[in-house]
């Protein structure tokens, strides 16, 4: 083997691949040791970085000096037990191996034809999540029918893509071969106010406009009000407008509200939308069967998405989802230049996934859920699952029966929101000031206009422990704040 | 360490992770033992996968046998020295090791607060990547004024970000908040009739509609015609409508032309249109200054991208792009729900990349670029061009000196597109028998209506000896193809 053979030759490869995997295992074992979240200033790592690529080569050594001195500091520690702040982003272990194989084996799985195993065993995954997730079997590509899924990079791609193919349906393709100008009647979306940004997002990036998009009212427990969602449909049919898109969200990012798909259903039926669920955070806890309550009304949905690399532990970036009938979504997506046409495809007996998103490239990402059921079992991730709940539960336990403290929305999982009698700017500052200690992260959010601290469990290694001691250091600096 | 700590204990992790770092280095030495294009029928793999999810734990030594078993013969080895088909996707050693990193780090790169290091490393991966691809400074963080790159997954999506952003700029930001529905003007983007699917795909997804992409014709060198763009240009202005998007593309899918961004950029400018250059496949070869001269006009581009994805080593997905003003694609995307502000953010001072695509999560990308650049120096990446532009132009030189067989197409970098006189179905036929020797994989493309072979240099490990091997056996197959 000449030096050009590859970048690094067989040996370099594997001596530096076990450092690194040592050095991960090590990482991973001294997490709680630095501060959860990075007290970098801005500018300050990238000015402790050269300003030029260099000539000549290097080793991995000496990168994992630099990362250590330079990049550490930088980082915010997601894998740490004391995450508490936004969602588990869980990483885990042989999610990881899974994507190194995926990297290892570099292959592009755009087309079936390109890797069969890349599109085969993604199949595989998400029919065996059906099933896990306890989820309808008309989802199944091994069921009759048109159903199936896929994996996408995040869930703003996935309602994207949704958004995308409701839109052609709507329109009957006009929109992707005439373009929306031509539309005289405009299209209206709906989802409720607590829906996460990515909803807007996707109304904006795919023509529809922010003032189509309707923010539907919510009840008390910050859950969609059918309702509040039966009158604006039909204010808008009235006007003249098309409603033609309904998000629900099982789980929303602020409180962790379940919009009630049930009720939601006949409305979508009754306009012709269609109604997508994201259930992204807390999607994984249908693996119980206990906390599938989550499901009513779901086999009336045309599309469910979740994402594995939040709370189940696939490594970013895994985001499922399903439709019930697959092809409108392809039909929306599909372009077929020459230099992709090959026999396969056009037997019309494969899937080719690229044409179920924005992207033609794709990684093997089916590998890093493979390994993480081969390596864990349906049995162990339940069992943290129903850990994680349980921890909330104490958690909310104490929240309540604390002095000052009050929740501020239903905890039915493992997100408990709160705040500090004393106001706004105090619950603020309590947060911060938790933060500050370096022991655990906090995120916040508005709940009717009040400032609220999220407290999200879910990182895999989170115990009770941690949790009962990132709750007393909360009451212990809630008391110097309300003190001072 | 309880077993609820994590997937796997820290000793466990580090055994499998060896393991599997070694079968990856076992892989990449004996990859061109395998078929290099898949011999699987549909559905073959899918059978010999269980159809449920495992209960139980199991073990990575346990999968590393069945990967054996049942997914190599499913894979397209894409890592071939052999692989000649669609385009290079290299995914060399250290970017995988630097992948893994990311992995292992589990952070999650969204907002500058979410871990500081992702962000300005990703920053100064960009800044360094500029100067070494001999880039306009504009484009840097790190000199005045509102340049600045990012990492997207593909350059799909760097291309649909670019559209949109160009669309608010055309439309004053009405189609993001009003909807396209609102514009009686219709918008109009060119591109030529060589450039790849994803601007047609772009053109559908954000609401312009196929109809309003102009492709515009090409040359004797399938380069885009500025003349013939000048009158498309005029034409629909003087029809009333908007021309908002012109997409160059530097090295096109099917044969590697270079369309002229110096004759085209006067024409934007003097409509007000976005200049975009994609460079996906043959930006790499900036590295080395002989082959600057596809910089022409870049000065006057409004964004310009590549894959490092491809030729130049980095794991997939790996997509650079880089804008002369990031604020109109900030402000295009940029949506800020509560939950997500942070004081870093409302400093103004920090870049958060979320609002630079689609996608709100993301993974620590710049890590596989930066090991890249690392262990193998930039002189180590421009020896790899200039050996693989040296062997296509042996390569060349052996097409037009045999008998029955013609260039198609210039060959100035890395791909050779050929057919046989004999016609476009023994062309296919001598394709098709080449690559059903397991020894090669070719793929095809269309240039003014005849079926050309595509012959793509550029695999890592690709030597002048794999190439003559693969034309030999070409000629042989022809010879057999045409006698029979």
């Amino acid at each position: 083997m000449t030096s050009l053979d590859a970048a690094m030759t067989p040996e370099e490869f594997r001596r530096a691949g076990h450092a690194l995997i040592d050095w991960i295992a090590s990482y991973r074992s001294r997490v709680e040791e630095f501060p959860v979240l990075s007290r970098s200033t801005p500018g300050s790592i990238l000015e402790s970085l050269p300003s030029s690529a260099p000539d000549l080569p290097g080793d991995v050594a000496e990168i994992l000096e630099d990362v250590e001195a330079h990049l550490l500091p930088g980082i915010a520690h997601w894998q740490s037990p004391n995450w508490f702040g936004y969602f588990p982003s869980n990483s885990s272990e042989p999610s990881v191996l899974g994507d190194l194989l995926s990297s290892g084996l570099g292959v592009q799985g755009m087309l079936w034809a390109t890797s069969p195993a890349c599109t085969e065993l993604e199949m595989r995954m998400l029919d065996w999540t059906v099933e896990a997730l306890g989820l309808p079997d008309h989802l199944r590509f091994d069921s009759p029918g048109p159903g199936g899924g896929v994996i996408q990079d995040t869930a703003s791609s996935a309602v994207l893509a949704c958004m995308v193919a409701a839109r052609e349906q709507a329109t009957c393709g006009v929109a992707n071969s005439q373009g929306l100008s031509q539309e005289s009647t405009p299209l209206v979306a709906y989802a409720s106010s607590q829906a996460h940004s990515s909803i807007e997002k996707s109304v904006r990036l795919c023509g529809i406009g922010s003032r189509n998009l309707r923010l539907v009212e919510t009840d008390q427990n910050m859950a969609m009000q059918p309702e509040a969602l039966a009158r604006m449909l039909d204010e808008d049919a009235a006007a003249g407008c098309r409603p033609f898109f309904i998000c629900t969200t099982l789980g929303t990012t602020a409180t962790g509200a379940f919009d009630p798909v049930a009720d939601i259903a006949p409305l979508a039926a009754k306009h012709g939308c269609w109604l997508h669920v994201d259930a992204a955070m807390f999607g994984t806890a249908a693996l119980c069967d206990e906390y599938r309550w989550m499901h009513a009304g779901v086999e009336q949905a045309d599309s469910w998405s979740f994402n594995p690399h939040k709370w189940m532990g696939v490594t970013f970036d895994c985001s499922c989802l399903w439709l019930k009938d697959a092809s409108l979504l392809v039909e929306s997506m599909s372009i077929m230049p020459e230099y992709l046409r090959n026999a396969a495809t056009e037997s019309g007996g494969v899937v080719d996934y690229r044409d179920w998103h924005v992207q033609l490239g794709r990684r093997f990402r089916s590998l890093k859920l493979w390994f993480l059921y081969r390596v864990v079992g349906l049995a162990g991730l339940r069992a943290m699952v129903r850990r994680h709940v349980e921890i909330t539960r104490e958690l909310v336990g104490w929240i309540e029966a604390e002095d000052g403290f009050e929740l501020v929305a239903p905890a039915p999982l493992t997100l408990a929101c709160f705040r500090h009698e004393a106001g706004d700017e105090v619950t603020r500052v309590i947060m911060e000031a938790a933060n500050a200690t370096g022991s655990m992260s906090l995120t916040h959010c508005e709940v009717d206009g009040r400032y609220v601290v999220r407290f999200a469990v879910g990182q895999w290694g989170t115990t009770l422990d941690h949790v009962r001691e990132g709750w007393k250091r909360i009451v212990s600096v809630a008391k110097d704040v309300t003190s001072s």
